[in-house]
């Protein structure tokens, strides 16, 4: 089944992480998938030659991320077309992989319907294959346009908003290429920044519990030769006091449609702080992340993660939603209050910076007039939360 | 020289933790210590029978926080007299063990100098070392009033603040007995209204990078009986959201003469989450806490401690000032912005409740009030910096 094969590649510094790809050696096409279990100690590549391998690195979390899910999803239909495998089963057993996971359904199905759309008119299953390929690397190139988008409207924001010499930004989470067919959402707009010679430092919260921060982020600053610091999420009070932080740069989870933003736990208090010392909180996100169906901040359900994840510490390389198996920081027995996502309401968001432009004052009728414009330029539905 | 010997105590569940007490078995007397590195896993008391012993274990940590060090370093210096060693080598060894902890200094030089003055009157060994014991004794009562008496202080003032049912009070680092010769500062508050039945929930914060609260506050929780919940300091924007905190309450390692007060990080941006949600924001500490000669919080150096706490995770057991044996969750490389302590400034403060009484508002005029009063009522001065 888990047609897997694992290759170290620890020499590569190059900027562009390839945290998925398509590539046909002579043995047949596989998708090759960076493993972000083992990140950050090690780079270890995933070689999948079939749906199932691509399942399993689904549900080990080797893979994640919204929209890379949903690339991975259309690419791992393309995989089972192009190497002659039951489409539909295959289909389902992807979306199967992580049920909750919007994106991945999104882009499975938008591969499987290109597929189904071909062989309906062609009757020839290469010809099949090769739409249900052309959709995944057009969901992918999309993406990767979106995040190239926001990273331009992003930093133009920035340059308006602040005068003078390099920016320094403040980030929270995991918004950069790891987790985007492109460059992500918030880090994007720092990278953009980085390689204009206008980021001056990029302060990295930790972000507890699951440490997406130091893990991932520092990561891809590293890799980008971006000048960073990580913190502890509470360290982040000190930086503003101290003057250190010119901006907020977030990605969201979901955003409401009178502008409050759900995203990573620690991200309010965030905004708060912003507010307190004058600094900009700004919001980067597809304009896909606005739910209309959701009118207001208090209609966003939170999930309450399990609490072990605050009570025990996760040797990093392991699954990060595994059942508790770390090592116990406090006293048995002790309840945990872990909420995923925390909300933000519209009043402290600076801006909201999408593929599509920046809303600023963030208002209904601002997000309203953007989700409108957005849907008649794209004729297919993006997949593209962040997370 | 360490004679010690170790004795696990697990089933013991007493609400009061004998964090240090002095024992006089047959085989000659024995100052008995918690050790905190083994909490809360573990519980193991250490039996000093001398004063390298003691060294050992302040240098290790197995005994920590500013007013018990204080304590225990007096009770260092009358073992060694009650035992017939050379008190004024005993003195010097203590002293250094620790050397940036003022606390253990004061309390090694007033069983020392009760000590002398009591050779000098009497010429008599035995009743100089009973001299010193006593110094011990009382510096160990003094600090338990004081304890005493801020909680009785704080808790009318909570009682004052906040009507109706039950209190629910965010805390962050650790305040308690672990640290006290008595029941702490702002956990003694806290203590007190759950003896009361007037606590609903203590929150704690887990208090990053070396998680005071998830280790060693929920575990003094637990012991209490109290309702507490822990949560990632970020988290705590979501409760104030919520309106789930009726008062936050902390300690304070110092405060300055205009009523800036420095304690751990993290505490700052709980001021300020706490003002933007008309959250009353309490610091509970000992008159000697006030330093009329830091004029202002810019005045108070802030000591930055090592990347490693933040780039790698400690296993909960190991000595929490190590030299960075833990495991790496950030890249290698990565920098680390890493403050002890920020800076609340006093318009933040809603009141500073001392063992002489409460401050609010929080005033120079008001401060320097309170300290003239208690020097005028206290002849001895008191080890009481928590941390």
């Amino acid at each position: 089944m888990a047609d897997q094969q694992a290759r170290t590649d620890g020499n590569r510094r190059s900027t562009q992480i390839p945290v998925i790809r398509w590539e046909e050696p002579p043995e047949g096409p596989v998708l090759v998938l960076l493993d972000q279990t083992r990140l950050p100690s090690e780079e270890v590549e995933l070689v999948c030659t079939d749906a199932p391998a691509l399942v399993e690195a689904i549900r080990s979390l080797a893979v994640r991320g919204a929209p890379v899910l949903g690339i991975a999803g259309a690419y791992g239909v393309a995989l089972a077309a192009v190497r002659g495998f039951d489409v539909a089963e295959a289909a389902h057993a992807l979306e199967g992989a992580r049920p909750t996971a919007v994106n991945l359904s999104v882009g499975v199905r938008r591969a499987e319907a290109a597929h189904q759309a071909a062989l309906a008119e062609t009757g020839d299953s290469t010809e099949a294959a090769a739409a249900a390929l052309a959709a995944a690397r057009a969901l992918h190139r999309e993406d990767a346009e979106a995040s190239a988008r926001m990273a331009a409207h992003g930093l133009a924001l920035l340059d308006e908003l602040l005068s003078g010499g390099g920016h320094r930004i403040l980030t929270h989470c995991n918004t950069g290429s790891l987790v985007s067919g492109g460059e992500g959402t918030a880090f994007a707009v720092a990278l953009a920044a980085h390689r204009e010679g206008r980021l001056r430092r990029l302060w990295v919260d930790e972000t507890r519990p699951l440490l997406q921060g130091a893990r991932l982020t520092a990561y891809e600053a590293a890799r980008s030769g971006m000048a960073y610091t990580l913190l502890t999420d509470n360290a982040a009070g000190s930086l503003f006091a101290a003057g250190e932080v010119d901006a907020v740069l977030i990605g969201a989870d979901r955003i409401a449609a009178d502008g409050s933003v759900a995203n990573k736990v620690g991200s309010y208090p965030l905004a708060v702080l912003a507010r307190y010392h004058h600094v900009p909180f700004i919001v980067v996100a597809p304009v896909t992340t606005v739910d209309p169906g959701t009118p207001d901040g208090a209609s966003i359900e939170v999930e309450q993660r399990p609490g072990f994840e605050v009570t025990e510490v996760m040797a990093p390389q392991a699954p990060v939603t595994g059942v508790g198996g770390g090592i116990a920081v406090a006293p048995l027995g002790t309840q945990a209050y872990n909420p995923a996502f925390d909300v933000t309401p519209p009043e402290l968001v600076t801006a909201i910076v999408t593929e599509e432009g920046v809303v600023s004052p963030v208002t209904a009728e601002a997000l309203t007039e953007l989700c409108t414009r957005s849907r008649g330029a794209a004729a297919v539905p993006r997949a593209g939360e962040p997370s």
